[in-house]
């Protein structure tokens, strides 16, 4: 997938929520014929997107791993967050680009959807004007929890909410309140706060608590029995709709 | 997958948005194995899932088509209606435990997701009690929809909202108000319902409309340049986030 004569493509595949074999057909091969990825994680993590990717990659494909920089304590709307992250982007792009730019195709592995709440999209929105893009799409983290807890989770005309857990407490209060069923996202240490939130609109007792939907350690529970405060970043809440059943 | 000694399991098969490609592995190999497939379709049609399986599927497999009945100008949420469909939904479920019951595995084929929106899980929480189920979950057409028109949806703090096009005129202008990233589902008869509530709250110029998304006659323009009211139930209107982007 080198050639002199064109710029290399970028592909922002979608892998899906965590179990292998949950990657569409299409990602797939895109994989097994891929001799560049790059993929974000934390420093001295492999990362979730790279670990779904292992039993799908040819042995001596070339890997560009972009290490995400520390910003715990920091806070997500602070100028100091938002800089060190623009340039940790556009440091990602640069590098990415070097390659595109002589003739190397570059795979970009996005656990889930690469459009839903993905870092694919920082990357794409700094490149889509320079290099040829192709995405596909995946399932995402939230319909492999839904599934792995068996959990029917829109009915008729039941509107579905995905909050994000970073938001503060009474702006999740407000969302909450007008919505049918609702997929919390980005748990993590906004675990109690959400806890909270849940508990102040009475939707607490509906609430569903899973970590680590279809990988090894999976773990689905009432939140209400969820009663320590340890939250991986990717564990979600679902409140399943109630809505028309025939 | 038949056997004298235990019960049939019902599979509900998701198969992703339109593109064969864009079944999960996991999906492939079931249908591959499958000698039993249910899928819902519109009377004289073939149905959207069923097109998406074709080319999984083995020469030789059983169909058991579950055809609709027809309610076009009946009010969803009307008493005939709801015990018409209930009806329809209930002789489904008994037609395919006669197989499971005689130890048959059956595929119930799903497009999209099973558990978002899905007929399956109408079958699924009439069958759920008697027998085994293994659900795969699929890419949400959704997904595919913003895939197809290269947009990415949310970012940062970014809340999405999904919402069927079947909600009355107010209550889509309340819930469209109050979101970041919107999905309107279900269009169909709804379109000029719809755009009127987009036009109303001042989010019309940032919609988009995706028809037939990533499959043969796909069509994605701006809502504003759709201007006349044909529209699949299956098309959806997309109004993507604009949040944090460092």
């Amino acid at each position: 997938m080198t050639s002199l004569s064109r710029a290399g493509r970028l592909f922002g595949i979608g892998l899906g929520p965590g179990d292998p074999e949950l990657v569409t057909v299409k990602a797939m091969r895109y994989l097994q014929r891929a001799t560049v990825v790059a993929y974000f994680a934390k420093a001295g993590r492999c990362g979730i997107a790279r670990t779904i990717a292992t039993p799908w990659l040819s042995h001596g494909v070339r890997e560009l791993p972009l290490h995400y920089p520390v910003t715990t304590e920091m806070p997500f709307d602070g100028d100091d967050y938002v800089s060190l992250l623009g340039a940790f982007y556009a440091e990602a792009a640069d590098l990415l680009a070097v390659d595109l730019a002589a003739g190397q195709d570059v795979v970009l592995l996005c656990e889930g959807d690469p459009l839903f709440y993905g870092s694919f999209m920082h990357l794409y929105s700094r490149l889509r004007d320079r290099f040829p893009v192709e995405i596909v799409p995946g399932v995402t983290g939230m319909s492999g929890c839904w599934t792995a807890a068996g959990e029917p989770m829109t009915w008729g005309d039941d509107v579905l909410t995905v909050l994000p857990g970073t938001l503060a407490a009474g702006a999740l209060r407000e969302r909450l309140a007008g919505s049918d069923a609702i997929v919390i996202m980005k748990l993590g240490q906004n675990l109690p706060k959400v806890r909270a939130a849940l508990d102040a609109v009475g939707l607490l007792d509906r609430a569903i608590y899973v970590e680590r939907g279809t990988m090894e350690g999976q773990m689905i529970l009432p939140l209400r029995e969820k009663t320590d405060d340890h939250a991986p970043y990717f564990a979600i809440v679902l409140v399943p709709g109630l809505g028309r059943r025939p």
